[in-house]
């Protein structure tokens, strides 16, 4: 293919991933080499050492000055922020029919609808498979694979960080600030957490992949999200006595038309298909009618696999590949009407008790009063403090049941903390009968 | 869209998988509906029940006609078998520049080469997500998502009905003969189990994998392939009590420049990411440079998975994707250099000896004579009969010294019978270490 083919490509945000697209550019024997041609990029500091040499592109300081050039074809974003120079950078680039290729998860989820009529309206793409699951191809898989499939449900594991955080507290026994504040020290979180072990991170990848999955418009605004920092040694151990591991689970469903979505620890039976994605691995298990269950499993961030998939997204460009942003024409994604989370299941509860005779029966009671069956009911031995964990898991019963049971046990005198609950996630139907092949 | 834009679609063959199809077909609000038609169809019997209305479609005696037809704008082949009527069909179709989409992975094995020929020469694109993996997008996977990065290895679970053999090996203690003859009696194995159990349905597979992630021509003669005949309920038992769960991998590797693809059973550590896929699951660990390691798990066949990815194909010809049959154009494909499966590694090895003194100093001798360090030896108690099994595992070594050991173990008066090797699979470098996000 002559040069003049080639489309012409400009990084804008030269951190992990953008240095590791430069290098995936440099191996001259590469594919995205014979498609694409990196011409230019733009960083905060264009002196900083990357590992790789940036002399041979035209520099922006400007990322939306670059967005603008009309000698670039695709704009890659990887500045990141759902707002700032990221969106203005993106917006420039589409209005003029470029294409662009993000790996920015709270940009695509705060203001995809917008973007993707921008893009329907003047041609120019927008991919984001690296905004999501890092080197897994979940947003294609989504949108191509399942595209004669109706998904009924989603679930995954969205944030390295929250999974390398609850996989070392239950291998280490280390608590969760320990190992929160180890994992700052070594660069693997940030000074500030929040949008990790908040959920808002898990949250904004959920909302895309919800929107592809389900055919609605991504909407971040209604993610029901919880963070892993409630999420204690007691609860790891205790859990894991009763057959469960914990992990923050990103999640939505489509049921009668309405899309539910939910961040939130969760316990998995260990033979769940995402209890065994351990450390900063990524996970998703997509339910569709009529494929059955699929399993995706692979590294969730980082240097080669978010560059992987920018490329991915870059060569499909080059190809003709690379359709509408979410799968199908804007027109066609319904404005889905929102629910809350599943209303029934079974659920997990640990209280703070003291120590004292009548404290299960009165808690039992609570729980009958609603209607509430207990299933497990378990003490952690040799607990010291003023107050003892005890944890009970219950049989599936109403959400709101279960809300009210709460309210009620926490009001107890021997109760010295709000009960902390999680829901248990059911494994699902798994293939267990046989099909010829 | 309007009707006369829709591409029209022939289906040659209506066994399960057709059967499927028709009814995404009919539908009338899925996807495929909005692109495509479904406008003819081809079957060796047309009265046969089928659970699905076939009066609105034209009717083909001979599939080669529905391929020949100018009304049609893409076959799908669902016939099977390398070679016959399928192979008519699909040539028919491609060498009038028509599409195919098909789920023939003997076909596409063995003669993927001279149809991809014919593909290019006349613009009729031939896709073919179903016929590996079933419902599991691996083909799309290797094809597009890893685009960007060079695969040294895929290694997969590809054949349900041998998977589910072992598995109900394991779980129900019932031997090879009678899990077998349960599984033809309830039509889940062949009347003639060969294809599956001999291996060589998971090697078409194999090759067509292979093929995309190295960049090479599809050679289903150089798979070196063993069956799952041999593997006793013996060796699962103590393969297991060592650690081991036994699978038939299909694996492949580009090592120097070179392919080597090997069907086999193999054991596997109950870490390893394949260890866990059970019963008719199929699965796909693919290791690419630089995304790491990326696993896809889900249903391997059967009327909705594998109907499921024909319909993507589908989708994938309606919106102007499908690339090349195998990635790139043939003339970027290599004929690469075969090479025979890893020449290193541990190993696995069942001994039926005579109960006497110095078996296992002969065994350990034969074993030393050519620097084979054993890393564990196991004697199943309470066995019997007139000669008892030992099995033993190896420290790494070369597979040439290994068979000649073998040779030498064959020829000692007190072993009873050929030993039966089975190679040791490493879990290979998962994501361990942490990595943003």
């Amino acid at each position: 293919m002559s040069n003049s083919k080639k489309l012409r490509v400009g990084v804008a945000g030269l951190g992990t991933v953008g240095a590791g697209l430069l290098k995936l550019f440099a191996d001259e024997n590469g594919r995205l080499n014979e498609k694409l041609e990196l011409v230019a990029v733009s960083a905060r500091n264009r002196g900083r050492q990357r590992g790789v040499n940036i002399e041979r592109y035209q520099w922006f300081d400007d990322p939306v000055e670059l967005a603008a050039n009309p000698e670039i074809d695709v704009l890659v974003e990887l500045i990141g922020g759902s707002d700032g120079p990221a969106k203005r950078a993106v917006e420039t680039a589409l209005e003029r029919g470029a294409h662009v290729v993000t790996a920015n998860k709270a940009l695509v989820a705060v203001h995809g609808t917008k973007l993707a009529e921008v893009s329907e309206r003047t041609g120019g793409k927008l991919l984001f498979e690296a905004a999501v699951g890092g080197g897994v191809p979940m947003v294609k898989a989504l949108k191509e694979s399942l595209a004669g499939c109706r998904a009924s449900a989603v679930a995954g594991i969205l944030n390295g960080t929250c999974n390398y955080i609850l996989t070392e507290m239950e291998q280490t026994g280390r608590s969760f600030e320990d190992v929160l504040a180890d994992a700052q020290r070594l660069g693997y979180a940030e000074a500030d957490p929040t949008t990790d072990v908040g959920g808002f991170d898990a949250a904004h990848k959920l909302t895309i992949l919800s929107a592809i999955a389900f055919g609605a418009r991504p909407d971040y605004d209604h993610v029901r999200i919880e963070g892993i920092d409630r999420v204690s040694l007691t609860d790891i151990r205790l859990a894991g006595k009763l057959g469960y591991r914990i992990k923050l689970i990103a999640k939505g469903a489509l049921e009668g038309g309405a899309v539910s979505m939910h961040v939130s620890p969760a316990l998995l039976g260990f033979d769940h298909p995402l209890a065994n994605v351990g450390g900063s691995l990524n996970a998703l298990v997509a339910d569709a009618d009529p494929v059955g269950q699929l399993t995706f499993i692979g590294r969730g961030a980082g240097e080669g696999p978010t560059a992987s998939s920018v490329a991915s997204d870059l060569i499909d460009l080059a190809e003709g590949r690379g359709g509408h942003a979410f799968g199908r024409p804007l027109a066609q994604l319904a404005a889905a009407p929102r629910a809350a989370p599943a209303e029934y299941g079974r659920f997990y509860m640990r209280l703070m008790v003291q120590d004292k005779p009548g404290v299960v029966a009165a808690v039992s009671d609570r729980l009958a009063h609603e209607n509430i069956s207990i299933e497990s009911f378990l003490q952690m031995p040799g607990h010291e403090g003023p107050a003892v964990p005890i944890v009970l898991t219950t049989q599936s019963c109403a959400r709101a049941s279960l809300e009210a049971a709460v309210a009620a046990i926490e009001r107890l005198d021997v109760v010295a903390e709000p009960p902390y609950v999680m829901p248990i996630e059911e494994s699902g139907h798994r293939a267990r009968t046989w099909s010829k092949g």
